[in-house]
């Protein structure tokens, strides 16, 4: 257990110091063209998720989201105990990655986001976002689980683009950027709206793609 | 066959989302330059693709594109009633995929597209786009059928910049596109001639690849 | 043999007319940025050959490039007559797919290009381009020949950017752009030592890694 | 033993020609816009490093980078002649290689870089990029070895952009960048203090990921 949770730890932490630092980048380079800076923050966020999802999947599942541990909770998949100690490693792992991305920057350690991200438009962008990160993992584990971190790296590269939030889809992702008022920050206040429509949209997603892909007679190519 | 159905209205449903959406985001990010909106626009829809064919392919085959399914009809490898409920479900999934990503974006629900898609050129383009995407399909299919997913992605990639349209390559997709006056949109007058054209294309494809393909003695790595 | 012709035909001119296609719509949005339209030609470019190594890889091997096909000339891989054939496919495909994309983007069909390309500093950066393309296929030939496709297409988008020239590094291709008054367009006069300097490269490659593969006791993963 | 000193020797030559090569490239067509040119900069980079580690892995295991030697060397999986001989051929194939991309860009062959990259937060970064990278190498080695060239081309595509000195995590690289004054470049003053962080980092990874991947008793996909 104490591997599943540095790996998870690790996991989280990597991707928050991705997703900031990138965006710290990102910004600083853009010239204002914020086009730009967004294709300077998606590139490397899709290309660490391909990374870490394969060199932690065989030792955690490479989880690194609340959302996604809930999904396998309700499939039983994982104990509530474990689940439990798996969203502390990430919530703490977003932490303190973020903290990384602020010292290599030069930027104050904790510094809560001033960005907005609210409003219906982009509650039903999280939920959508969530749905499908939740419904293209599963989906993948039955017909081409080897094929998970390449398709959750897409699937994210994507849905940046195609959500009006730039799709967070991940309550420990969330939390961790509430601390960085940088490109990628979400101020606190709107933190808890998000994760909540993140777990919703989880717990439906779980359901509806139980009964979609039960009994299932296709056969994988 | 209710599951293949869904699986053919939620893949276009996604590939319209992500289209549309994204075409949003660039054009409202990339501070008038075009180049920069279309790479924001071509790279979420070339994810999303890899992603939807790999995990609804084993499901429903993943067409989510009428000439696509009109193609393996000629091929007798779908029944016509079956093919006209796969039409059916990629067009209903495709507007409302527009209508999600117009919630997402704040944007009026239906919103006909005055962009002006038309004339020789584009005709052109839309008939190369779409023979090659079937070319793709079909020659993949004898080769490297786990390499579909991948290869229709890089391809709509490419054909994102080497036609003039943007290569729709797909009536469905045409379709929904003229709901949306946004970067992606396309006049509702226009839709009926890229429609033709794409269906010429898809038999005219069907058949030379059908002849190309026939009593092959490669063997394929 | 017909059909290996077709294959060479078809993916010569699919290349051209995403090289040339996508240089035209790169330019014209990019407003002026010629490192975002220089992306906006990489990344088509880079997917399609993705696309058409390994649809035609096993009909024809898919060389689409003269230089190739003399390799494997030097190599005892392909006879002389079969060889000659392939090159005339392969320079009348290119030709025909520059027209195409002319006609999709309304250009005049044939538009001889006004920009120089040459010297020293250019005519280095062929060599390199092309002794690592034939280095790049001969060792996959031996360690990954399933990856032949992805490593061509990557070696091409690194290629674009780490020469002057852009790296055609293929005499069909630099015939094809001749006739291209575009971005991806060069000069007629300056076609030989390019067509020259490339075939050099392709000869010397051969002999190098031909020596350097020789009676390999590596155990290829 | 020649045919991996070669096998590292071009390897490096290949990387560094293209880092610098695609570094001026892009500087030069950017028109200012850093975020674009670093774009240009990165895409180039990660391509090649798939290629060169895909061909030359078989081969020499393609280390290109005195870290990763030094990790095999402590893992005494490399004899510490060997890995002497390799990192001199790393050094010598990376100055090359900048050499032959100042050559195809017209540029003073030897020319010392003026940018200057100090400071904590640059050499947290290179702990950060170099320990990322020993633990990319060492957890896939044990996965999916097979990946190796995907995640390390797919790892440095993301930390060229999460860490403020764009990630060099590479002492052949580092030194061979001090060579060029141009966009991808370091201040000669500045190589000490790099290559120190680099290889602290990587003897610290490789005894973490030695215990950390110790007894595993997962199951790789």
């Amino acid at each position: 257990m104490l591997r599943k949770l540095i790996a998870e730890w690790l996991g989280t932490f990597s991707l928050l110091a991705t997703v900031v630092g990138s965006g710290i980048m990102a910004e600083r380079l853009a010239g204002g063209n914020v086009a730009v800076a967004l294709l300077g923050n998606t590139i490397p966020t899709g290309a660490i998720l391909v990374v870490l999802i394969t060199v932690f999947g065989p030792i955690s599942g490479a989880h690194f989201n609340p959302a996604v541990t809930l999904c396998f909770l309700l499939r039983r998949e994982i104990e509530a105990r474990a689940a439990s100690l798996f969203v502390l490693a990430q919530i703490s792992g977003g932490i303190v990655g973020v903290f990384a991305a602020h010292i290599m920057f030069g930027n104050p350690l904790i510094d809560p986001s001033s960005t907005d991200r609210t409003g219906l438009g982009q509650w039903v962008g999280e939920f959508v976002a969530t749905f499908g990160l939740v419904g293209t993992i599963l989906t993948c584990l039955r017909a081409r689980p080897d094929f998970i971190p390449v398709a959750v790296g897409l699937y994210i590269t994507a849905a940046y683009w195609f959500t009006s939030s730039t799709s967070f889809a991940n309550p420990a992702v969330t939390i961790g950027r509430a601390f960085s008022n940088t490109f990628a920050g979400i101020n606190p206040a709107d933190v808890a709206a998000f994760v909540g429509v993140q777990l919703v949209a989880a717990v439906l997603a779980t359901v509806f793609f139980g009964w979609f892909l039960k009994d299932d007679a296709t056969d994988p190519a």
